[in-house]
Order: C-alpha cells, then sequence, then structure tokens
C-alpha cells in the first residue's frame, strides 16, 4: 500500500491536542455515521464520538446540534489486573493507520506493563454496504503468559458540546447481544444500539455499570499467542425505516453481520470503496504531496456522502462531530456538490433531495424572517427540518463576554440561490429532469419567489436591487447589491425562467399542476422582468474591478496585516458591526471573486484577472471556503503559482489539521468538507479547465508545471468519461457503456466522444 | 424684583462641579455671543467661555467647534498686594443673580483678606441692541483704607475644547483701547476684540504677559468709599459686515459704547427685553414653580435667538460653550422652531435662512454619503456650511477605548424633512411667501428630491418605502419603515407638491425660474404619485398601536430597569449596532410619540393614547428631548398628571442643572434650548391646546389643576394676539394694530377675531 493511499503515524503522543487532532485526522464514516479516529480503550474524555447523520436534539435553550450515538466499539483489556490505556500504560510501540483505499482504521500498539509485553491490534471501519453497521477485528498477544480480560461492549458515557441528548438509557443482553436503547432529549426518537461478539476463547460474563454495557472475558492468555476476536455493532434510529423496534434491528444487524462473517463484511464494504474510488479518484503524476492532500480530500468526502434515500446532506463538519451544529449550510451546494455532481450523481441528487425534503422549512423561514416574505429562504444553518438553527447572536464577545448579534440568518439571503443554481446544475449535466419533477423545480420557483419578495424596485434608475443582505464576506454585514448575491439571485430568477419554459415543452401537465398548487402564475412574468432588470454591480470601466458592494470604495483601505496588528484581543471577532474590519476593505473571503468562479463564462479573463488582483491582497481568509476561490480563478487566468499554493492551502486542511481545535473553551476541531470540495474543484475544474454545460464538456488544460499528467473520471448526462491531460494533449475515454456520443471542446477544438472510442487531441 | 425673574444664589461653593454648573445655570446671551455665568476674576480654569455664533473651527483631527473669543470681560483685584479670588480668598458673603427680565448677571461678594472686609459688585450684560457688544458695571469698596490694583482688559488664555482656534493672537492699546487680534486656525478669519473703560480714580498703568492685555488702575482706596467704573467689550469677526477693518470695527464699537454710557446702553437693552418678554412671555397663574422654569426656558430660547440678518441658527448647547461641535442638529426645526414661529417670527425667518444659506452643504452630503442621491441630505451636525459636522465614529466604547460606528450622520434622513416641514410651517402660519421666494421652495423641493432618491419601491406592495434610517430613536439604527420618518417623508412630497401649487398660482414665473434652474420638471409628477404611495406604518386594528419599525415587535420586551441591571460599565452605549437596548424594545427618545404630536391632526385620541401607553414605559429618555414629546401627547390625551411631569422634566433641566456635566472626561455642560423649547410647546401646545393652522388658529384647553390661568402672546400671520386661558374661558385680544381679523376655534367654537376686540369663549 503507497503512502499516497495512506495516512499513519508510529508515535503516540499523550496530549489532549495530539489526541484531538488525531481524532479528527483518522475519522471514518459511511454516510450513515462517522467514527472519529480515537483508540478502542478511549472514552469521552478522549473525544470519542460517533455522531450520526441527519438526527438532531436539543437540550435547553443550548444550540441544537447531532447526536451521538453510545459508543458500541469501545474495548478495554486488563492485564494481570491492570487495565490498559495508552493515556495510563506505558507504550513501547504504537502505529495508527488510516487506509484511503477503503476507510478502514487500523491501530497496533505494544505496551508495557509489569515487566509484560501486551499487543494490542485492531481493525475498525463503518461498512460502506450496510449504513448501520460498524465492524471491528480486534486482538491481543502477551509475549508473557498472563491473565487477560477484555472488557468490550457499549460504553454509553457520550461526549456531547451541548448534551446530554440521549435520555433513559437502558441497557440490556439479549441472545448473546448487548444492547443500549435510549430517546432523544427534545422529541423522543428511539436510538438503539446493539453488539455482537465472535469470540472463541476465554470465559464470559455480563457487566453494568459506569454507563457501560459490558461483556468481560477472562482468560489465562499464554505466553506469544495472539487471541483475536471479531466484533460487530449496529446503530438504528426512528430515522430509519425498520420493520418492528429499533432493538430489534440493531439486534438482528449484528447477528447477520456475525453470520456472514468478518471477511465477507469486508469484502462487501472493500466493493463499495472499489467503486468509489472508480468514480472519483483524480490522479496527479509528477507530485506526491498534491496527490496526497488530494485523496485525503476525496477521501473526506467520499465518507460522508449520504446513504442512498437517506435524502441526508452533509454538515459544514461532516460527520466528525457536533461542531457547528451539525448543520448544512451553503457550503454543500457551493463547494461539495459540484464534485459530487461530476463524479457520483447518485450521491449529488441525495444533496437535493434534501433541500427538497427541507422546503417547507426554508417557507417557514421566509414568512417568519423580518417583515415576512413569499418563497422559501433556506435556513443558514440547516437541520433536518429545514428551520434554521443559526441563532441571531452566535459568536462571542471577548470584551463584554457577550455574544454578538451577527445576521448571518437574516440577512445572508444568496443561501436560496445557491440551492437553485446547485439544484439547476444537476439537472443541465445529468440531463435527468426527475428531480425536477419529484420538487427540483418547486425549489426553484420558490427560491426566485423569495428574491423577489426581498428585492426593492428602484424607480429611477430602472432597475430591481438586492438591499440589505450579506454576502460571502461575512465582515461586512447589511450591505446593499452585493456582487455575489445579486449575482445569484439574477441567476436563480434566469433558472426559474428557464425551468418554467422546459416544463411547458416537456411536461406541460406537471408544470401546470405546480403552478397551481403554490398559485405562482402571476408572478412568473415578474421573475422575466427581473431577471433583465436586476442591477447586479458592473465591472468598472477602466480598472475592471467589480464593486463588492454599494460604497464599498469608499472603506479604508489597510492591510490584513496593518488590521490584525490593531487587534487587542486574539479572539475578537473582526466583523459584526463593530469589528476591525468593518470600516475597512479587508474580507473574510473570496466575494467577488467567488462570483467570478460561479460564473466563469459571464466573465472575460481580462475582468476576472483585474478582480483577483485587486481583492486578493484584501482577503484575510478568515473562512476555509476562501482558498479555492482564489485558487481556481488563479489558475482560470493562467497565475499558476499562485493557484498551486491556494490549492494546496485548501487540499492539506484536514490532513494536516493545523487549524484552531478550540477557540476558548469552545471545541471546533473535525473535517472541512467543503475545502475539500475546494480541492477537487481547483484540480479538475481550475488545473484541468473541465467544465461540463448543457450541450457540451468544455477543457481548457493548465497543468501546473510540477504536473506530468493529471488523471480523473467524470460523468457528464449519466455517461462516464476517463480524461487525462498531459503536458500536451487531453485523452477522453468515452465508456464502452455510454449510451451515446458527447461533445467535448478541447481549448477551442469540439471532438465528439463516442462510447467506447478513445480521442486524444493535442491542446498546445 | 420676584423671585419669578430671578435666578439667584447666596453662595460660592469653591468647587469645580459648582463653579462649572453655575457658569452654565448663570450664562448670558444676546445671539451673537454667550459668555458663562462665571466671576470677572475667573480664567480657563474655571471654564470662562465667551462663544461665538456661527463661526467655527478645526485643529488637526479634531471635531470642528464654534470659536471661542478672548474674555475682554476680565477683572481681577488685589488687596494691599494680594489678589482676590473666590478660589484662594476668604468669601464672608456671595450672592449672584440672573435676571430674566433682562439678561443681567449681578455678582456681590464680599472678601476678608489680611484683616480687610473688600466689597465688589458687578453687573453684566451682552447688549440686546449691539449685538458685538458686552458691557459690565463694576465697584470695589474696602472697609478700611488699602491699596487696591484692579487689573482689567483682556485675557486671551481661552478654554476650548479642541482648541487653540486663534492664532497669533497679538495684543495693542490704541487711543485708550485695549485690543486683541487673531485668526482661526483654518480659515485665517480675523477676530478682534476691544475693550474700553469710562473710569475716573487711580493711576493706570498697561500691562501685557501671561496672555493677557490688560490696564492696571492702582488706588488708595478710602475706607468705606466705593470706586466704581465701566468696563465696554467689542468682539467682531469676518463674519462681520466691517467697513474696514474687525480691529477698527471692535474699537468703535467699545468708543461709541463709552461715549453713550453705561445707563444709555442699559436702557436700549433692557428696551430690547421689554419686546421680547412681550413677545414671548407665558404667565401660569398658581403655580410658581412651573412659572419660574418655564419662564428661565423661555429665557433661553431669547438670549440665543439669531441676531437679525445674520441667517445663523441655534446650536444644540446654544451659545453656552462648544459642547456637541455648537452644531445645530433637527432640534432647532423640530423644537425650537414653533417657539418663535409662534411669537417671534423675526427669530424664526432668521433659523430657516440658515437652511438656505447651508442648501449648498446638504446637496454635497447628498451626493457624496453612501451612492450618492439627489437633493437635499441635511447635515446631522450642521455648522456654517451646512456639511455635515458628524463622525461615522462618535461615540467612545468603554470596552474596547475604540470609537463605535454609528449611523446618526448617515442614516438619520428625517432632518431634511424636518427642514422642509418648518420652512412650509413658516408661511403657513405667517402667510408670508418671501422665505419661499428667497430659497424656500428650492430647500423644498431639494427634500423631496433627497427623499425620492432615497426611496425605493416595493412593487408587489405598489408602495414606495423609505428603508435603512435612524428615527429619534437613536438606538435602534438602520431600520426600515420607520414611522416617524417616512411620515416626515411623506409630509415633504405633500408639501413639495403644496408649494409647487402655490407658486404656480401666485408666482408662475418665479416657479418656472426655479424649475429650470434646478432641473426638477421632471420628478415633479414623481413627487405627487410617492406622496400618495410612500408607506407608513399605519395603527394596528386591533390595539391601535403603530410599529415603531419593520418588525420592532420582534424585539425581546425588556423594562427600562431590567436593561440597565445588565450594564456592566457605567458609560456603555445602548445602541450602536451591538448595545443592550438593540435586541429590544427598549427607546432612547420618543419617537412613534413624537410623530403623533408632530402630525396630530392626523391621528385619533384613542390611537394616541393607545401608542402613548404602549411606547412609554418602553422609553428610556436617554435624550432631553424626550419628555416634551410625551408631556404633549400626554396633555392632547387627558392624562395631565402625566403630562405635568413631563412638562417639569423638560422645564427644569437647566434651571436645575442635575444633568452629567462630564461624560469620561468630556465637557458636556450647557444649555438644552431643544428642551427649553419643549417646555413652551408643552404650556402652549399641550395644556393651552393651541394649534395654528392654514385657515384659524384652533385652542382646545387642557389646564392642568394646579393653574389658574394660562396667558400668553401670540402672533398669526403677522396679527397678534393675546390669550388668556382660566378654567372656564378663553379670552382673546386681538392687538388693535393687527390688519384683519382672524378665525380661532376653541373647543369646537368658531370665534372671529377683529383688530382690538377682545372675546371670550366658554369652553366648559
Amino acid at each position: 500500500m503507497s503512502n499516497l493511499w495512506k495516512v499513519s503515524t508510529d508515535r503516540f503522543t499523550n496530549e489532549k491536542e495530539s489526541i484531538m487532532r488525531n481524532g479528527n485526522v483518522y475519522q471514518i464514516a459511511n454516510g450513515y455515521m462517522g467514527y472519529r479516529g480515537t483508540l478502542d480503550e478511549f472514552g469521552p474524555d478522549e473525544l470519542v464520538g460517533i455522531t450520526l447523520a441527519g438526527i438532531f436534539d436539543r437540550v435547553g435553550d443550548a444550540w441544537r446540534e447531532p447526536v451521538n450515538a453510545p459508543n458500541g466499539g469501545f474495548i478495554k483489556v486488563a492485564l494481570d489486573g491492570r487495565e490498559i490505556s495508552a493515556r495510563s500504560t506505558t507504550v513501547k510501540n504504537h502505529q495508527q493507520s488510516l487506509n484511503l483505499e477503503n476507510a478502514v482504521f487500523e491501530r497496533e500498539t505494544d505496551y508495557v506493563s509489569q515487566g509484560k509485553t501486551l499487543k494490542i491490534k485492531s481493525t475498525r471501519f463503518l461498512s460502506a454496504d450496510k449504513p448501520n453497521l460498524g465492524v471491528i477485528k480486534y486482538s491481543v498477544t502477551s509475549n508473557k503468559a498472563a491473565k487477560v480480560k477484555i472488557s468490550t461492549g457499549i460504553d454509553y458515557n457520550i461526549w456531547d458540546l451541548n448534551g446530554p441528548h440521549l435520555l433513559n438509557l437502558s441497557p440490556k443482553k439479549k441472545n448473546g447481544a448487548l444492547l443500549v436503547h435510549a430517546v432523544t432529549n427534545e422529541a423522543s426518537k428511539n436510538v438503539a444500539i446493539a453488539e455482537a461478539v465472535d469470540l472463541n476463547f476465554g470465559k464470559e460474563t455480563h457487566k453494568l455499570g459506569n454507563k457501560k454495557n459490558l461483556r468481560v472475558i477472562s482468560l489465562d492468555a499464554e505466553a506469544g499467542k495472539t487471541y483475536t476476536f471479531y466484533k460487530y455493532f449496529a446503530v438504528y434510529t426512528d430515522n430509519d425505516p425498520v420493520k418492528t423496534s429499533v432493538n430489534e434491528a440493531a439486534i438482528n444487524s449484528v447477528k447477520e453481520a456475525k453470520d456472514l462473517g468478518y471477511e465477507k463484511c469486508l469484502d462487501k464494504h472493500n466493493a463499495q470503496w472499489t467503486k468509489k474510488w472508480e468514480y472519483c479518484d483524480v490522479k496527479i503524476d509528477g507530485d506526491d504531496e498534491a496527490q496526497q492532500a488530494l485523496r485525503y480530500s476525496i477521501f473526506q468526502l467520499l465518507i460522508v456522502a449520504p446513504v442512498n434515500g437517506s435524502k441526508n446532506s452533509i454538515p459544514a463538519r461532516a460527520l466528525s462531530g457536533q461542531v457547528y451544529k451539525g448543520a448544512i449550510f451553503w457550503d454543500t451546494e457551493m463547494f461539495m456538490f459540484p464534485f459530487f455532481l461530476y463524479t457520483y450523481p447518485e450521491k449529488a441528487v441525495e444533496l437535493m433531495r434534501y433541500r427538497i425534503k427541507t422546503l417547507a422549512g426554508a417557507r417557514r423561514k421566509a414568512k417568519t424572517e423580518g417583515v415576512g416574505f413569499r418563497g422559501a429562504f433556506y435556513a443558514w444553518e440547516s437541520q433536518e427540518t429545514g428551520d434554521d438553527a443559526c441563532t441571531y447572536f452566535n459568536i462571542g464577545d471577548p470584551f463584554t463576554k457577550r455574544d454578538l448579534r451577527t445576521h448571518f440568518r437574516d440577512k445572508q439571503v444568496h443561501i436560496s440561490g445557491d440551492v437553485a443554481i446547485a439544484m439547476w446544475e444537476y439537472f443541465k449535466l445529468t440531463g435527468d429532469d426527475s428531480l425536477l419533477l419529484e420538487g427540483g423545480a418547486e425549489v426553484i420557483l420558490e427560491c426566485a419567489r423569495f428574491y423577489y419578495s426581498y428585492a426593492y424596485f428602484k424607480k429611477d434608475k430602472n432597475q430591481y436591487e438586492i438591499l440589505d443582505v450579506i454576502g460571502p464576506d461575512e465582515y461586512h454585514e447589511r450591505v446593499n447589491n452585493n456582487a455575489f448575491t445579486s449575482m445569484v439571485a439574477k441567476a436563480t430568477f434566469e433558472i426559474a425562467n428557464a425551468t418554467v419554459k422546459y416544463l411547458k415543452q416537456k411536461h406541460p401537465g406537471k408544470l401546470n399542476a405546480l403552478v397551481k398548487k403554490i398559485k405562482i402564475a402571476r408572478e412568473l412574468p415578474l421573475f422575466v422582468e427581473a431577471a433583465g432588470l436586476l442591477y447586479v454591480p458592473q465591472p468598472d470601466e477602466k480598472t475592471g474591478v467589480i464593486e463588492q458592494f454599494d460604497a464599498y470604495y469608499k472603506l479604508k483601505d489597510t492591510t490584513v496585516e496593518e488590521l490584525k496588528a490593531r487587534m487587542i484581543h486574539p479572539n475578537e471577532y473582526l466583523g459584526a458591526g463593530q469589528g476591525l474590519a468593518v470600516p475597512t476593505k479587508v474580507i473574510k473571503q473570496a466575494d467577488v471573486v467567488m462570483m467570478l468562479n460561479l460564473f466563469k463564462d459571464r466573465y472575460s479573463k481580462e475582468i476576472k484577472k483585474a478582480n483577483w488582483e485587486y481583492y486578493e491582497p484584501r482577503t484575510e481568509h478568515g473562512s476555509s471556503l476562501s482558498a479555492c476561490a482564489y485558487a481556481m480563478v488563479a489558475a482560470d487566468i493562467g497565475k499558476l503559482d499562485w493557484a498551486y499554493n491556494y490549492f494546496l492551502k485548501t487540499a492539506k486542511i484536514d490532513i494536516e489539521a493545523k487549524y484552531k481545535v478550540y477557540v476558548g473553551t469552545v471545541f471546533m476541531g473535525g473535517s472541512h468538507p467543503a475545502a475539500n470540495g475546494g480541492a477537487w474543484m481547483t484540480a479538475v475544474f481550475g488545473f484541468g479547465g473541465v467544465k461540463a454545460g448543457e450541450e457540451h464538456v468544455s477543457i481548457n488544460p493548465r497543468l501546473y508545471k510540477k504536473w506530468k499528467n493529471l488523471q480523473f473520471n467524470m460523468v457528464y448526462k449519466g455517461d462516464r468519461f476517463n480524461i487525462k491531460i498531459t503536458k500536451d494533449d487531453v485523452a477522453i475515454i468515452a465508456d464502452i457503456s455510454n449510451k451515446r456520443k458527447h461533445t467535448f471542446i478541447v481549448s477551442g477544438k469540439s471532438i465528439d466522444c463516442a462510447p467506447g472510442k478513445p480521442s486524444s487531441i493535442k491542446y498546445q
């Protein structure tokens, strides 16, 4: 196994900080749940977390957040009566690794205790085949004969940021399986976790207490002999379509897995992973650093892709814990969705189904926010219902210890357009209109309706304006005519109009039914007008620069360094109305540049260059979403060194895990799937120059100098392609099973790619 | 002289705080300059200040503020070689008084020094007849023979908040007169102060040094003999229409005064004051407390009324110093102007001419604020040019020691409408259209143009809206559809339309010329449309309450006490985006209630009552402008005890001087002419129930129970009336010199008041 497919360390550092970071770096997940990369014997103090997708809970007035399940992977060994743990026992050797090929976590540790050496080895995966299932292979070896006691089962001491979410936790043993059942605090949803082992040594007793439901296996271990067992755990909640009860489903699940056996479980798991990588891998020849970071980024996306049929989406910190309330932000549509759309559309569609599912919540938000609007105003922080989990006061002020009023929730209106754009992209690139028909068109029309209801008309300028918003640059709140937001709103009107036009042609009956259902007939002509008359800040005639929002140019021009030098508290927030950045031109993250990337076809290279050069030095990159936008536009305008540096920044974020894990006392650790998506986009869209449109795929390669070639697969209109870009040419292999030929335009040269036919075009 | 015409004390308290407060309480002024109520021997340490009207200066980046002149009233005595001062010498008796009848300040002090008693007596006034002139009568008496040395002349140690404003201060003696000439720092404007004495004892020498230009009179005082002299000082600046130089004008002025003599100067001064009180006094029979406070309030307005022809207005702290940059706020139009309009129109017109003079500044502000607007956006803090002296960061944050961004300057757009409303009221109540023709109409049209340019149209609601403003309640910044602001804007459109209609009828040629000059023809129909379609929040159908601005009802309902209990620093500001009041319903000052008072004819008593009762408990009264609005509306709805309490609050503000004079280290003392105007309005409009309209004057008395009668004079359409309201009836005496008869409607009963004819109507 090459290093390019693996993350590993051969050292255990007994510091909270290191344990915590490794918990992030070595996490595994399968879309249903995430399991932090902690050791088998760890508990809540080491931030063990099994975070469930799509099930949320609130305790009192605290933040609503995803539910963490009891830890069915718990295993602790005692040697001659002494408990063994990396935290308290001498560690002679330690190795742990995460195999990116199949999301298997392994650890091997040699402990020294009372003159004996105990080797512990375990392998852990969350099944990509059966999403409720986790599987562990565990073995112990003592170099000398010893009394070994293995305690394993379910630890329901749960680490929560704002818990406890699970009440009435009740342990049971039933037909050899262990079970913990509980209900969520807020909605009394049932949650069950079952565990079974396949074990053929020692003597087993059942032990309850200290919030653990354990089986204790006592054995007289022979010197040098390895004792191996297999462990299966399964989590079920009321979100799962269970026949009888979650308890039964969980128990059945672990029994079935046990019957099937470890190796077959792993085979099925691996088969899924083989498919994933076949779809999604990107190969960079000649640059191992970039290759590993990018692959790790793709891996991060693959482990959290929603389970088919779940209608779940991917939170901003994915399944790495409860940070950011497990909520779904614009991150998903703008930074993760393109990866899935181009490689793995059955996951992309799930992300969109989540937005259809939460349309009712978006409607409620529109109705209740401010003076009340019509249409769909998607939540800034969206959980399972689509109601907004974002609070109005959500940043702590270190000076007053009060929470600052921010306007993320009520003014960051671009979120609705981000959803509509993704919805339309899905249709455009897959050619599959079923999503539109099953609710996508309704989402699009309701988003347009929201913008119409939000927009004002300026009569003396004969234009609609989108006022009082926050763009991606969150340091400047409540601005008028933010270029990004207005462009997104304009695109939403265009998309709504295109949707109506398409449905009128192809599904007139369904259009009529929809128009009637949501009573929107009278408004449709207004969307056409608004698409034409909505004001979007235009490039300055002389400089080409687009003003980020009204009167941005009047702000003070300060460097990021000057600004930071004025900080008097390390945790002071730079925005929120009175922050240091507010009166200045310093921005938090790509805003105009993000817009130029999203709408890259509408602007010339000169305009992009002018704006990149204007805004780049004024950007603080206070968000992990910023780097990839600068990377992609840099690639677009030929600044390849800049593109590469920003690419590495976005691609290495989780593998290096150098970000702050604590802000004050608040845990902020976890993965950054948007940045990961940004890494993939920079490779494929940026350096690869790929852009799929309604009629064809264009490829305008600008390979980075270190890269010999860049190779990846993609899906277009349901057909698959393998693309290999070298310094001189682009080779396209259309899959033999493709249904029809498709047009690719490589650096201006058009080529038809028929099924099974390889093509190669010189582009330089 | 009755106590009702006098403010006095018979004690000197040698504490900075007391000296400072007395400086405010005993100040005199004559519209041209103010002279704080300090003692003759005091200097900058005791905050001696002669603040000039309409001449401003800036030093470096500090606040621009009015220029303080050198002190031409300085007199210090030495007894047997020891300097005498209330700060350092034993004071045996001290009395000082301010005569409200004629704005004469007197002090009499018996000092004990080296076994001798020295009596000092002085009388000081700033001529109401010759505005550049100050006059002092000064006498010394030693009970035993002594060597007395009197140093008098010009002290040019100047107390400034953000000075020094006067450069090249050069002292001179010329033909017996002392002179100090200087130039302002910013614009090199000439300022001269001259002094002459009329003195017939002792031996005079000239002494320069320590920033004083003095004459020293040495005499061997006989026991018990009183030595009296007269002193004249005059200030001239480049703002004065001088023939040759400011020096010569100042010297001539003091020489003329000296030639005329003290008594004749005083006679001329008194004649002016007789007229002022004849016009403006309000008599309350049966309530000395109210009488004295109200008279003192009226006095405060009379001393600062602008000099005829000066085109000056009245700053928020009048001429009491440099606080609030000597700037003119909406205070003038909304709180002071009505007093002058109803009693002393030749002063009211001056206030309006100031706004005509500063129209160019208002146009500049409109053009440069935000994205740039058309029309006239009057300065929130206006000085001589009409450019805005208000800074964007003008409240100190005690937590960070940084200045907070507030939006007083850029978002408190009601100021333009306040001006337009006053302009139209002047025309309506005087019947005199000359002000309209000399620029008033242009001001009105430019204000309407500004609102049109600021307003947005909401197509789906078919209405114009005024967005993103601050209403009078400054704790809630950047709100939409503030009832007060929108109503003021609507009224401005109506007034613009009425102006056009009037001019078209009476002065079509002048209208055409104006329309052409400001190129506004195309916009006039839009003003008609906007007057009709501008949205103003309406009373709730059930409760009658008018929502102060969009989504105000969604704010947290907290009591003022709860809010204040949450303060963690005594100087923390409750607004500015993150202040404690921002997320709550607690408001700084009357806002909806202010609107209901300003537009009292448009709302029923029920609506006023509902809103008064809703907003009163939510009002913090963080501004001195608040009490009178609550007082007037309370009177209007029959809550007379409430009205009376708020009346006393507004009327006593300056006579009691209990307000904070220092906030941190910043001097905030001075008079509150807006609150003074509010006291007059509460008496006449509130308890008197007087309201003059276009066709008639209505009087709906609601006399407070303690009051036997309320008596005042007023002007309507250029004719004068004496009104006396008793418990049962209203007696109106139309002046014999009136030009025609006028209609009064007393509690619904109409009566025609012909010149010289007394009328009496029973109203109960």
